[in-house]
């Protein structure tokens, strides 16, 4: 029997993925799309504006959009959030106190220490929140939150090498793609033959997602880290140039074996949507490539190129491409959701 | 009287670019075309594949291309050069040898002790190097490199840090255009919807050069560089995302401050290709993006943006733009060329 | 004396080719911005998104925006609109009411009998309808439209055609150009690595307004037509692939003849805004091209390619490039306000 | 028993696709790859500049590559070619004269009177041409020849049209693909933020080849057609607009019909590639788009849209998108391969 999942904010670009990827899934079943009261009401195809390569299913565009209210969807056990911030915050803790399992991309609760902003191959642990959580708040669901689409790629790339090593410094460049913007997002005329060097509040949530993620359960590492985040024209990956000082010397071919041999939970408990391989190193310099990478582990794997010697920091530094919707945002939201399953809290 | 001058390489990209720099050129005046011997004896317009936006000029088009050798160039006091650096290296010591001053931008000699690589903002001290060059060598002419387009970008931003606050590491990652590949460089089936992590040899070259520029003749400075260098899908303009630890501890502000105030000898002597600002400074965060901003002081300025804290080297980071065929090329030739000139040097 | 002018709609794309336009305007000086009334009161640099490539200048930035109430505008002769059709309908004509000579890049009137739709290369005696506007409505100003951007380009290069050798008819395939989408426009992501094939509204903008343009006043031309409008990813220049059959057979040559020789009343007057020659004739096969061609003659001139003879209408086809925000938008407008001005109208 | 195949001129984009799909495919097996004397001896994977986005596979990495020579190339019983024109006439010749069925992607003989130049669902019949090209030609082999890729889409939309209503004139602009110029193609920079308004002989193939197909067996059909190919920034699938004059009146809703209830021979035998339906019509206004519509039946059918009426042709318009490598080129051939399977040619 599958577990019943709502979408919330199904309409968004985000939200589309979310229901691509519920729509064969084994263990969980769409049964509620739920958005803006602009929406609600209406036939799914006539409110949702597709933009997704892969066609809407005519099952899914018949559905009837229901508002954001736990009453509205009805009997549902999970709820996928893809939520705008702002509306995020009241929404998922209505339905967390509904009972139900709130599964959000969205940034609202991401930071709470009680929350856990989980990234499964980097910090399975860090699920033991929830029991705190539902201590502090008295609630019969919860709230799980995944990480920024920039750090969940950065955060499994450096997961191996913290481990192994210790991190203390990390510096990193984005070239992020355009769906992270969401619909319409970016104006192609402000991008065509350009690059746009700012994106509002990105560089704040890497470096302080980064370190809770790969810290313990309330407590954030320590390391330092600095971001700067760009906007280049590629429709989805983003790509990071990444600098790091490591606690015990490290030399390159060390970096690229702990890599390699990384498995994690979800790689253990053999989830659906686990890749084979989280992260995948490339020996051909002119790898990873966005195009070429991005549906790498069905887009769920991390591609790695370029690992080598650091002279500023006496360390190492490679690139790390990652899908910015699917390992970045629904994917590892339904991730998410088969750990908890797996793990016995579902 | 306009001192004659001759472009080596003149059929490619730089080459183009030189052409339309001497064109209209106040003191110097474009004598002779010379190129590889399959173009040598015929027209130019027949042989160059022009590529720039603004159209060759009909005269232009009419001239011969000549062999490149001094005797067939013929009278001419300057050369400069857009060669591959392969050739290069004999060809520009030849013309040297024929008592000719030669302005190069392949990368051949640049990292030889004797010869200076000249980023005029940056190090005009530099210059001495010719009597250093000429006793060495005996050669009545002489050659001076420019430096890389990404250095010649990044090493003009550094130079007010550097002296104010010295420097202790860099690191630096790039987002370059499609130009720097000359023509036709890279597909654009490589490059639609993607970015390539690699470029050869250039973060050696960046990494090499800078410290070559920033430190005194015959002695590169010490601080640390790394750099890691990418492609993306721009036309012309290099967006380099810079990360500064200074020996001193300098604020955004006054970062800001002594870029905004930097003058050095090329607006001292107004130079006719010298921009009235060398470094400008946008405080708006969606820039400088190249787009926008690259044709800045006519090609010939940097654009810097983006100054902030940096919390992993407890020092600074910010964002600069500059074109690298003008900046970046021919442009910092063709300075260093009014430099040399009103040097006494020619 | 300049006469004054007001911009209606100036925090839009082509309201800010207007004010670029008027900046320098030997006849014509801008002392007026309006906007709608979200906007009015307030500093335009607060206001406007602003998205052309030069800057916007300090004086215009710190100009109060008005309402569109020809009171609140105050002192002038001429309105130049870039209003969205919907709300230039009421605007202009409460400004041409009021005594003003409104010049509309607005759809809304362009189709009216009595209001001139004028191209003034290709119909400039169009502007005899005025004394006929002014009759029939009792106004003491008038509404002079120019044409939408496609037809701008292709009515252009029909005239001579139409003049010297008829036309039967005329096929017009388009591939458009973003910025005439105005601001945000088309999303980057439905566009990179993309063609859209529908632009709504626009075929039929082409059939009817070719015809009335090329008709005599109050009469269209009734050769056929039919248009097929695609968006692709270039930012400003339309490029139209044309078949015409012509009335008495022509050559390419001859056609390539009328075209090169084609003078017309703005080239006789001299207005400022007029291009040397309007229509130029590139015998490059690969040519026009929207990077290098879009700026012939400031953006005023059309530039046709690869005419030759067309087999399945026995006829002749040729490519033709125009800028669709200068000659086809605010360009077109300034260049009618200086025919009015030249004949006597203003 | 699969029938043993060979790939020739293996290391380009074509030669790549028939790799891809030759790998998995039910009829064929790939046994021998050849490629120019400057790659013969080597490794397939030191050789080929690998292009797709699907990557190489391992084992075809390992295969040497053979010299272009049957005796060379081994026991085969196809050859599928994608030579580069010139080189394909010998080659092709040598390999059907040593009795293999030569399935060619190349231009050298598809006009030649006794080829067949076979896009399977619009003129399957003209396969009895293999007869008349032994009888000819006295090879136990054979050429069979599939079109140009802008042909390959064009002619297959067209197909139910001139069955059902007859054709007088066909006129068509193209928005062609990047990869239609093969790798590296064309440069980054001349098609960033622009189109290119020539194709080499793209528009005589168009017309040759349009007829021929449509045409009985050695007489092409005589309707009047004519072509204006640009290349667009896109990098499959090519988009053309059509205009069509109809021998009898038909009506947009009928062309619509007779295009969604197409099926042909592929379809009747159901062959490995045939798509269910080879014409897909869109009703949506916005599609055909190439990065939605190119993959629909894997790359085999075509998708059309915007069908409606043409008033300079009294006729009707529409546009079709198909994918330019897949059913307009590799894909075409191995169609090609299995309906001479199907029908008793192999």
């Amino acid at each position: 029997m599958k577990k019943k999942a709502a979408v919330l904010g199904a309409t968004g670009m985000v939200g589309q993925r979310f229901i691509k990827l519920l729509e064969e899934h084994p263990w969980f079943e769409l049964t509620a799309l739920a958005a803006s009261e602009r929406s609600a009401g209406k036939k799914y195809s006539k409110v949702a504006k597709w933009v997704l390569d892969q066609e809407m299913s005519p099952e899914v565009g018949d559905m009837a959009v229901l508002s954001m209210d736990p009453k509205a969807v009805g009997d549902i056990e999970l709820a996928f959030s893809a939520l705008p911030s702002d509306i995020a915050k009241g929404v998922e803790e209505s339905f967390a106190r509904a009972g139900i399992t709130v599964l959000s991309n969205a940034r609202a609760h991401r930071m709470e220490l009680d929350v856990p902003l989980l990234n499964p191959e980097a910090n399975a642990d860090h699920i033991s929140l929830i029991e705190e959580q539902r201590r502090n708040r008295g609630w019969d669901g919860v709230i799980v939150t995944n990480p920024n689409c920039t750090v969940a790629v950065l955060s499994l790339s450096l997961k191996p090498i913290y481990s192994s090593f210790g991190l203390k410094r990390v510096l990193v460049s984005t070239m992020q793609a355009l769906s992270g913007a969401g619909y319409p997002g970016v104006a192609a005329i402000e991008i065509l033959d350009n690059v746009i060097p700012y994106i509002e509040s990105e560089e704040e949530k890497v470096q302080d997602e980064a370190q809770k993620i790969l810290g313990q359960p309330m407590k954030p590492a320590t390391f330092k880290i600095s971001a700067s985040c760009h906007r280049v024209q590629v429709i989805d990956g983003h790509t990071e140039a990444v600098f790091v000082e490591t606690e015990q010397k490290a030399e390159p071919e060390e970096v690229i074996d702990v890599m390699e041999k990384f498995r994690a939970e979800p790689q253990k408990l053999k989830l659906p949507s686990a890749p084979e391989a989280p992260i995948v190193v490339k020996r051909n310099d002119y790898r990873p490539q966005p195009r070429l990478d991005r549906m790498e582990g069905r887009g769920m794997a991390v591609v790695v190129g370029r690992v080598r010697r650091d002279l500023a920091l006496d360390g190492i530094k490679y690139v790390v491409l990652g899908h910015n919707t699917l390992r970045g945002a629904a994917g590892c939201s339904i991730l998410n959701a088969e750990l908890l399953t797996a793990k016995g809290y579902l």
